[in-house]
């Protein structure tokens, strides 16, 4: 097994749950009486795309565990690919970090640099496939509302071709006994569409899901689309309108930033049945879980 | 009572003593000693303009109590205003911060925002009125100097119009029992003079006042003002032959950044008198007594 | 004796040996039985220039000491001299600064500023002449293989006449005991050879050598140079061909970043002689060395 956190698609049906359960033990323990397990650890925040939501989670994370953390915001660097990146975290492990947190818009980051580095790698979004620890805070947020993930239906609307969240979630629905309702544009659905998952009208299950996950909608990536922002918001997202045609437990998710108005409406945001802020409380759970596992594996 | 820690006006003149009364047992505490009363708290410092002495100062005041410290520098970010802007102090707020240190420069962010948020919000300077932190350092080091702020005579040169920290003292000083001479050209005066504030010749209140504040001018921000930095110091500013005319005990002040030569002479800077970098220490001092009284009061 | 660090060449041979030893007896020790003796102190990082590894480095140092640190980046600032310079640093240290961690782009801040300052400078590398704490990490790698540097012969190559790293080595070496070979095309040798360095024919020199330090070049600080990355490998470089003339002992060093295939081969720098890695590593040590040094000389 690797010793780095890179794809969910990697991990093992009993590992994704045991990282969950371990999120909902460190959910339930007050600040003050956490074990600071890794403490005298050294995390580094190795980040080449700009993300200070996902970095400032898990710089809270480690810093709950009593980690220290040292921040290497490379956005505007030129230190962006081949030897350099790998000079750079190197460096990074020679210099004393136990584990880097990472941020890239490479996908094969994980798979060549790998290999070559002591100090485990987390993937902290790379490239267009898997944002994993984005999708291990969706399941938590999922099992923390329903007390389970096996047999719920979610509905993803948005933009589903460029989302790494989706892409993670897709890949693991099915292992996990999940079931997936892709409802979105044909621009913006996935070329190939992953097993356990179905493309369907979002009218139509709406009435039948757990939830309904909304993915920003990033139209610039999309050159001669010619659908506006209203037309989208109308046709493909989640309206007051359509949110009352939801189950009364159903919750409405989204992992940010939101457009209001496009995948989403305003009002909705906020509204009883969303869990978007609490993803972003339950993000810091399961970033503790996941440094947790990845620096104590081989003790 | 508001939660936040918005401006001194809106504190009572008993708060504000007692506040004062912290940062000089906080101030007579050596680090060593200091009983850490803030441990496992995170406080993030949100700054929306750069201020590098400010967001130090209470990183500085927070780690002094043991509270963890984030930092959100926005100062280049497109995400400064309206909805966007909520949805990151939410965001902050979800990740764990149990108080928000915010610089920004819109007047009204506390009314809108305020109400919406449940952790505290400590401004840092926001918009053109009040920066209530650096008018209670200011106040801490007239305290520590004279042992009391009652009965002070205080003048004021340099940007008045444009200068929240004199908006901060302007506001507080007759309930606070101090005399305030505002002693600038017509054109850096504020176009409403404040109550328990007069308009005076420097030269003529120099010999009477115990303390003469100096502020930055920011000539840029007066279109069409025809005036040299030297023709404002000879007029207006504190030169090193008027300084002579101060009380022996009389002190001078200046929140920084100096433009030395223009307000002040640049011997002044650290004359015997100066007490500019002693105000900065102080700085530390009532940061520690706002995150301690805005992160306490709940409990 | 002065109470900054600011260069090897004002240090007696007593002090810097004592210096590499704390840095061993560091190195010996797990970060969780480390005794925390610079708990409450503060470390400021405040750098002109960028230098993430050298920054890193002292920030990893101070907080396996238990210190805290402030990160003050002004690469991009407008303060970068005279007299905003000197307030700056007064700001720092009135705000509770233990200690000033300074990298500066000019030679003399450290004899301008220096005797101003009641807090202790260390130089991280200043001007063209200086990087002391670098130095300090090539003498302890040295040592830390050949367990002395009294007698050692290094060769060093690459851009000696624009590199800081080798001023220090060069000021330094003959005092220690240590031959310095300087092996490089005319343009990249110092105007001025310092006693106790020789200017040699690398491939004279290698078979000889304990250690062949290489140096980043920087053509673009050469206007008007007719060379190429491929002539400068070619005929200055340490090559593959090369390397293989070095004793079975000598070790390559290299201070990062890295030009792969100009001054080093690529295949050269994680080959079993090279100590470029473990150089990172330590940093750390003597950096730990450093800070304990000077902010415990006064106590």
């Amino acid at each position: 097994m690797s010793k780095h956190f890179t794809a969910l698609a990697e991990l093992s049906v009993p590992t994704i749950m045991a990282l969950l359960d371990r999120a909902q033990y460190f959910f339930h323990q007050s600040p003050s009486n956490l074990h600071k397990v890794l403490e005298h650890k050294v995390i580094a925040n190795v980040f080449f795309e700009p993300s200070t939501r996902t970095r400032i989670s898990f710089e809270m994370a480690a810093k709950r565990l009593g980690a220290d953390v040292i921040n290497f915001d490379l956005s505007n660097s030129s230190v962006k690919k081949g030897e350099s990146l790998y000079d750079t975290l190197r460096t990074l492990e020679a210099i004393g970090s136990d584990a880097l947190v990472l941020r890239h818009s490479d996908d094969r980051i994980f798979e060549t640099l790998g290999p070559k580095l002591n100090a485990p790698l987390v993937n902290a979004g790379a490239g267009k496939n898997e944002h994993p620890s984005q999708g291990l805070l969706d399941l938590f947020t999922l099992q923390r509302e329903f007390g389970r993930v096996d047999g719920l239906h979610i509905a993803i609307l948005g933009d589903i071709r460029h989302s790494r969240v989706a892409g993670t979630m897709m890949l693991v629905a099915s292992r996990l006994g999940m079931k997936v309702s892709l409802c979105s544009a044909k621009e913006f659905l996935p070329s190939e569409i992953p097993q356990g998952c179905v493309v369907e009208e979002l009218d139509k299950v709406l009435p039948e899901v757990d939830a309904v996950m909304c993915l920003r909608n990033q139209f610039e990536r999309h050159e001669g689309l010619d659908m506006s922002y209203e037309d989208f918001h109308r046709n493909w997202g989640l309206t007051v309108e359509r949110a009352k045609k939801m189950r009364p437990r159903a919750i409405i998710m989204h992992p940010a930033p939101i457009n209001r108005g496009v995948e989403i409406a305003d009002e909705l945001v906020e509204a009883p049945s969303s869990r978007i802020f609490r993803q972003m409380e339950n993000g810091v759970f399961v970033r503790m879980s996941i440094l947790e596992w990845i620096l104590r594996k081989g003790n």
